[in-house]
């Protein structure tokens, strides 16, 4: 294993204090219970919006604490699930008293524990709402999911949802625009590379030369199937064509198209495949209307990509406008 | 060679259709010569910013045209030096009448031709001042190089230098705040594995299993030497330790601190390695008064990172300070 680490085991909690160092002037970072905080948090009024799951995907859920997106994040370990405890401790941290959206993504460990954290949050008083994002839509089950596995659409959730509870909306309104996000988003991945966890000290699943694996899951799980490598605009369709059949979207179909590195793949690679992307969609007469293309949603040092598709109506594309600062998403104002 | 590709060989125009396609809010594209121009040049009675290079580095240099930062860029082939010419084509459809710096990392193709396309520009009437960016520390000479090699610095003498010319100030004062930038930053950089360009097929050198190549060039040029890899404590102390004493930097002085991804490493162990640079520069009495994490200059899938440090005083904080809207940097006011 050939990482910048120190001690293999204490990486969360050593890349924690990094990002804390690299970026005090947005965030908190809370040890154990580990959990990262919006610098201005608790904002009385405000509904807050709490995520969190396994290190390992990184700039997702820390470096989308910040105004307009999180108002916490908790980090459980490289690709294990956060305690209840913690989860706990990260909603009362930031509670504002207009209650909390939980965003969970569809993993069984997450599901119970945010579950959990959820009902101990109302015993003391907190009232929650939990949005289940499970846009993945490669396998139907898997291997730490029963349903479909929750991933890109996670970052789009948290924008939208985000930009609504920074307008001062009420929990039950900005709990609707999450599931609105969720019920209009896909996704699929590939990879062409395995990554190793630094706890584990190997790769967590081998492919061959000139293999990838097609619907990879975040955590290495497997997808669809394992084929050749092949250029980036066979790879394209074999991403896009699922998530347009599985939204039903055609011709006059407005969409934010995502596409992100799982860790590896350079930004040369990506714009490459982005270009293809565009190509397939504009061949069904779907237009793209807003784009994010970037290492947002990895999976520790793993090369491939990840496509996400959100149907857009005016209301969420006002919202993906609206200001955002974070570490990994940052704009003033948004015209395209 | 694993990578999201179509035709190897049209890596770079397919990636700069990405780009545009992306980004085009921000920037338009031109192709034979290729250039990547600010959508809202030419600013008439501004200096103009340009720059470029080899391909591969992204998502310098083109990442970084916008507001506050550069107008044009111009990408050569990967790890190759842009044409005279397509310099020449850029500098002419930027130009606002007010003169055009040229930032040039020292590398002898990149020299000679921004020299003969300054050459064209003036004796078609358009003043040009050239800065020269020769911040690596590593070695004297190298493979491409007479002198040192030019590395991170570049971006913050872009950022910088950008901020003062949208502020509307004169030629020699944009490339005065430029050559203070590379006067007093310094840069080192170590790979643990090699990188692939997509038209040769195979990487550019080979690193054992658990060797690092110390004071890596941004091509794979040889550093200072081969070591065993270490704790990420021993590395940030091996980068930093020749930049502060090049830099004659010690207690009271404020630093810019920048860690650059090479391209393949993520952002849980860039942050792990910042933390331990934090305590490196600490321990020596050296302020972090700004930082930059993430991938910024890079060496296409090469994992590894780069360490800038800028020595800083108040007008180059405020510079750096100065709002900025680019497809790789973004913030509209900074306060830490």
């Amino acid at each position: 294993m050939k990482k910048l680490l120190d001690k293999p085991d204490d990486a969360v909690r050593d890349s924690l204090e990094g990002l804390a160092a690299a970026h005090d002037e947005l965030l908190t970072v809370r040890y154990e219970p580990n959990m990262v905080l919006r610098a201005d948090a608790p904002l009385a009024g405000k509904v807050s919006l709490v995520s969190g799951g396994g290190s390992g995907h990184e700039p997702m859920h820390a470096g989308f604490v910040g105004k307009g997106m999180l108002d916490a994040a908790c980090p459980g370990q490289v690709f294990t699930s956060p305690t209840p405890d913690q989860i706990l401790a990260a909603v009362r941290a930031v509670d504002g008293g207009a209650g909390t959206l939980l965003v969970v993504k569809n993993y069984t460990g997450d599901v119970m524990n945010f579950e959990m954290a959820a009902e101990m949050a109302s015993e003391s008083g907190i009232s929650t709402e939990t949005v289940l994002v499970d846009d993945d839509v490669a396998v139907r089950d898997s291997l730490y999911t029963a349903g479909r596995r929750g991933v890109g659409a996670t970052v789009l959730v948290e924008k939208c949802a985000g930009a609504a509870a920074e307008q001062g909306r009420p929990l039950e309104d900005v709990a609707a625009v999450a599931r609105r996000v969720v019920d209009n988003s896909g996704s699929m991945g590939l990879a062409l590379t395995s990554c190793t966890p630094p706890s584990v000290g190997r790769p967590l699943f081998e492919l061959g030369d000139g293999e990838i694996e097609l619907g990879v899951g975040i955590h290495g799980e497997p997808g669809r199937e394992r084929r050749p490598l092949a250029p980036a605009a066979e790879l394209a369709e074999l991403l896009a064509r699922p998530i347009l059949d599985d939204l039903g979207l055609g011709g006059g179909d407005r969409v934010l198209a995502f596409v992100s590195s799982l860790g590896g793949t350079p930004l040369m690679e990506l714009y490459v495949f982005y270009r293809d992307l565009v190509r397939v969609l504009g061949a069904t007469g779907v237009t793209v209307e807003r784009r994010l293309v970037g290492s947002y949603m990895t999976s520790l040092e793993m090369a491939g990509c990840s496509v996400t598709l959100l149907r857009l109506d005016d209301e969420l594309t006002a919202l993906w406008d609206e200001p955002v600062r974070t570490a990994a998403l940052c704009w003033d104002d948004r015209d395209g």
